[in-house]
């Protein structure tokens, strides 16, 4: 058993060490059937209008606006699809769907609720202006437009324009690949009656639902037993299959704690005890490039650990722009204490009330308690050097779950 | 070419209709690794106690804390995992690790770095309580406490909690499998040049993807010609192969219309017009008690349909209790006109500016112009009646894209 070598550095100091050699991964090219909330890597740029003909905005009739009949002729049907040698002359009025093109010589369309048909003549009583229910040649886009930048995180709709412009793979940073092992011989897997001494693997299912929820893919490489030769078989497995590693427990202080010193020998270690609770003997380093967060074993901490740091290093990875959770203003149903020798973050439900934020803690926030994490929907930060919060009090909250605030 | 059959109903009687019938789909039992995300279907009850033993806080030294000796000579060490034949007497103490169960007759530990060992022989300066840094049986968890609620949605915590009482197995309600099939002879799939008239498919790809993003699965069924042999095919496939089926198109009052007479065919239809623009010609039916929308043409209009009545039933489907995306009001940052004739959903960007939420629309709001949702984070909903909307007033704004609300 012996002291931490690493000095405990601030969150502050810890982000900048990750930030400096996380960068996003390298664009792929992929069908946009698979890219839903993936990041855009280049900027696309329009080579066609759209529509790329005058088209019917409407079911009705195209006609010659400045056609003063008072009854006309019906020469044909358009429907949307391809075009029929059909042509608009005075006195005359071709049927028409939506989305179908204009024939030659027509400027406008009637629409079916506007007109009477018979005997293949149509009355209407409103008359036309040119361009009524017409959508011009590239109303939706230009050729030269940019239609989407990149860095834009493609949903629905820019999903289906992709598609509507004929873009049917784009450069997209792929989602990060995260293998996940926990470590700690006291751990059986979660099917396992618990002899004395035992506790069931909760870790490496928290943290690979993490990874997922966080928008990458995990990678389980499961329960690792806690020697030397096991433990770097794990770690250079998971930096060879994947594009960050994220280990649990092994990096306290005692002498089974053989995470850092093993991430020494393969790798550099950036740091490996940072001035927050949960989560002091976080470690960070990289092997082979690869980015490595040993998580604290405790529950609790690894997933605080996940949210607060590997979390945005995952999301730099896969290119997006917004790093950070929302922080907002909330007021404390109840007093607070805690140590205030470190900054501590502690589990609470937020709801608005009256146009505010209010916050509520989960009760017991000892690293253990899993429990302390159950329906949480915010991360409260208590500032180190401040003991006591008071009730109504104001304090910053990280909605970690911004959908269940209400 | 006639006039609808149906007739034009409200928005608030078009949802009523869909609620008298979508029910949430029966719950499955699913393994751990495949429920994020899932509503839990049954309330979990603990049937042991968490943790199960005393357990260390701390690496550190397991002592009787009524012990006042100046020196303990220690007589082994218990790591985590299985527990060893030691017994703590005054005057002893053990080398623990954090997570190791407590020798008989300990009940405290003292840190690491409040102690200092040598030749087998600990010394401390502070004195200890009894419980210090240690976690008593049932901290966490005690055997009859409901541990996760029917209702809840399993996130990483959650996951980590079934885990770690050994619950691998949960029922939850599937995830809604919705068929997805795109109508219009105009359409051609989107890795096609385009001939006069045509027009790429970008419905199937768009609402698939709003299908994947609000918690379904999506079934590609494609682009299906119009006619009716095809037509009836395809949703009597859709109908038996999912939970859900969306058509996009076939819906206006065109003679190619032929959604709706099929529907009426096939099953019962329970509104084919509703007061709302985009997507009046929405048509909502059931074929075998199947759930199925037919969703206007125009890319706009399919989107916006599906996110104001597809969406929600899709979330009823699913188990979910919070049906509705977050509606805040935003102040107009330009004037808007609209056709008060009926309640209309404008595209926009909100973004927050001194606490309140301020709108920008996407420009030209016509139903074609797919471009109008591109990068919305938001629909402004424009009540019927009112015509103009100036700048700097107050307007109910939905968040389709809460995250990217900033």
């Amino acid at each position: 058993m012996s002291r931490s070598l690493y000095p405990v550095i601030s969150i502050e100091e810890a982000w900048q060490r990750i930030v400096s050699v996380v960068r996003p991964l390298p664009p792929v090219a992929l069908p946009i059937t698979e890219v839903l909330g993936h990041v855009l890597a280049e900027d696309i740029v329009a080579v066609e209008n759209m529509p790329p003909f005058r088209a019917s905005a409407m079911d009705g009739y195209a006609v010659l606006a400045e056609d003063t009949s008072a009854e006309r002729r019906v020469v044909g049907e358009q429907d949307a699809g391809r075009q029929k040698p059909l042509r608009i002359e005075p006195g005359t009025a071709v049927r028409i769907m939506t989305g179908a093109p204009l024939p030659e010589g027509a400027d406008a369309v009637i629409r079916v609720e506007d007109a009477v048909e018979g005997d293949g003549r149509l009355r209407f009583s409103a008359p036309a202006s040119p361009g009524d229910n017409v959508r011009p040649i590239g109303q939706d886009i230009t050729v030269g437009d940019t239609v989407l930048e990149k860095g834009l995180i493609l949903g629905p709709a820019e999903i289906g324009l992709l598609a509507m412009i004929g873009h049917t793979k784009v450069l997209v940073h792929p989602k990060p690949k995260v293998a996940v092992m926990a470590t700690g011989d006291e751990l059986v897997p979660p099917d396992r009656t618990l002899a004395p001494g035992e506790i069931r693997d909760s870790n490496s299912y928290a943290v690979a639902a993490a990874v997922e929820a966080a928008g990458g893919r995990s990678v389980r490489l499961g329960l690792i037993p806690d020697n030397e030769a096991a433990l770097r078989a794990a770690i250079l497995e998971g930096v060879s299959r994947a594009d960050m590693l994220l280990s649990t427990g092994g990096v306290s202080m005692g002498v089974r704690d053989l995470i850092k010193p093993l991430l020494e020998k393969l790798g550099t270690v950036y740091f490996g005890q940072v001035a927050v609770r949960p989560g002091k003997p976080l470690t960070f380093a990289t092997i082979k490039g690869v980015p490595v967060f040993g998580l604290p074993g405790f529950p609790v901490s690894s997933l605080v650990s996940f949210e607060l740091f590997a979390r945005p290093a995952l999301r730099i990875m896969a290119g997006q722009r917004k790093l950070w959770r929302p922080e907002v203003p909330a007021r404390l149903n109840h007093p607070i204490r805690h140590s205030p020798d470190r900054t501590e973050f502690q589990r609470a439900i937020v709801a608005l009330r009256d146009g505010e934020y209010w916050a509520e803690t989960t009760g017991v926030q000892v690293s253990g308690r899993l429990k302390s994490l159950v329906g949480a929907n915010a991360l409260l930060k208590l500032p180190a050097g401040v003991s006591e919060f008071k009730q109504g009090g104001a304090i910053a909250a990280i909605l970690i779950n911004q959908a269940e605030v209400s």
